[in-house]
């Protein structure tokens, strides 16, 4: 049985079956897969980290795989972190995505790893930011995370990732969606998909114009409005271009030295959070505290904000 | 100016001005509103609480209405929280809403209430099962909170109502949405909305044949499938009535007592992180500490949970 040292020593030197088996340590949380993240970090930082994101249904999962063949054929290396729901339903469908990716992964310069949500919802893990530091240190010139749903992921994602692309399609209520939810405020890149359906050409002038009246341009970066379709791959050569352009503006321009900054705020007090009230519950369910104040607050002996406090005091 | 206490006692007595003002106090999770909520929080709980919750674009707001006038024609009052996203886009659209909304606001035994998110991509603010416990206190019949977005956001609907609606709209690969997101777990009703649109029959047979499959009955309780349309309030008297039956159910099985302890301990647990980690992070950024372990795990020196670790210890 390999020690965390052996198998950190075999993933500098390459060797997938050590990647593999360290990234089920760190998704898991284990000790010995924090032990391995203390000497793997240093390694890392050398990736460019992009968050593709955007509503189910939005194609994302093709569109990752037009990504992953053009990004081959520059000859970059890359993994890609597919954050997929727990839900039964999902099986089946990505069952159906593993089959359409099956050249990217027999090929040994594409590491394609699955990780479960936090829970039924969606949500990143809190591990999935080890995952990915484990992936760049690996060695991949692109790492490539990408996730399911509308809402607080997004959030999490474009403080993880260098660049954020954000996947809109035409109709369905996305113009609606985008506006009410306000991805596009964290969008670097926004990609109309699926442009092949009718609708398409509207919809994208729709979103240009609303774009356009909202943001200029944040710290000098215009966000680029791009016509993809994953299935035909097509728009895809102008994706991996406005990808390098904005790896290239983070890196003259210092910002990626701030958005690290943010990157390792969000990472340490997400950690710390995680930490802080782990204990806080195995401390109160073993003497019972715990149980004896929700039951309180449940019978509406005591409001929600003294039970927290008592809990904590 | 009237004391937190003179403002539950006018609460109490049904004035809505002190009750506008307490929720101000609440949302904005100030001193006094924390004292108001230890006085409120001992005489809520009489209240149903349902959520609503679905993607965005399927006419939630709309339907909210719908089932606001249905209420209101049996004579309930009720309280409407809307949760809406502080995206600077979504002002123009909620404005529509309102104005759609126009006679329930001019109803005095309907109280709206719209509320900001935590973050510009929804989460509900940990302040706002304090907004429905002081609704609840009032003496609404009915507190309806309605979210926008699919993810993390419908996990926490579900903890805090007694019933979980959730609103499909035909199409849209909403399908493919539900059975990612995995949002029809939490439902105790599934609603099909817009059934008047042209594939409405064939979504909703999709979507009942793969309910079947998955779900026979929750403890006891069949999730049954509506059709609605909130446009032409049809479908509408149905609902109601299977709220009514989802309410009655958890009374006779006791299930609510159940339920009861989770949301209590749901609450006690998330206001608990929230003020462990404000204390954290008050404590570290006057000495200094929190920008210093940041600042190396940016420089690589560190890794993250290292750095909670440090800012913990």
């Amino acid at each position: 049985m390999p020690t965390v040292e052996d198998l950190v020593e075999r993933l500098f030197a390459g060797n997938r079956r050590a990647l593999s088996r360290l990234l089920t340590l760190i998704e898991n949380d284990t000790p010995e897969g924090r032990r391995a993240l203390k000497q793997i970090y240093p390694r890392s930082g050398a990736a460019h980290t992009v968050g593709l994101t955007g509503s189910a249904g939005a194609g994302k999962s093709t569109l990752s795989g037009a990504l992953a063949r053009e990004l081959r054929r520059r000859d970059r290396t890359l993994g890609i972190v597919a954050i997929d729901p727990t839900s039964p339903f999902s099986q089946g469908a990505l069952l159906g995505d593993r089959i359409r990716m099956q050249d990217l992964t027999s090929d040994p310069s594409v590491f394609l790893r699955s990780m479960a949500t936090r829970g039924n919802l969606g949500g990143l893990a809190p591990s999935t930011s080890g995952v990915v530091t484990a992936l760049d240190a690996f060695g991949m010139d692109v790492v490539l995370v990408e996730t399911v749903g509308a809402g607080q992921d997004e959030v999490e994602v474009a403080a993880m990732a260098d660049t954020t692309v954000v996947v809109l399609t035409p109709g369905a209520g996305d113009d609606v969606q985008a506006m009410k939810a306000g991805i596009m405020e964290i969008a670097d890149i926004l990609v109309v998909n699926k442009s092949d359906l009718p609708n398409a050409d509207l919809f994208y002038r729709q979103m240009s114009a609303i774009y356009e009246s909202y943001s200029a341009a944040r710290n000098g970066w215009q966000t680029p409005i791009l016509k993809t379709s994953g299935a035909e791959q097509e728009g895809i050569e102008a994706l991996v271009d406005a990808l390098d352009q904005h790896r290239a503006h983070i890196e003259s321009t210092q910002q990626r030295e701030a958005h690290r900054i943010e990157q390792a705020r969000h990472q340490v007090l997400a950690l710390a959070r995680q930490r802080l009230i782990d204990q806080l519950v195995a401390d109160h369910t073993t003497d019972g505290r715990l149980d004896e104040i929700v039951a309180r607050v449940a019978r509406r002996e005591m409001d929600p904000h003294s039970g927290a406090d008592e809990l904590i005091a």
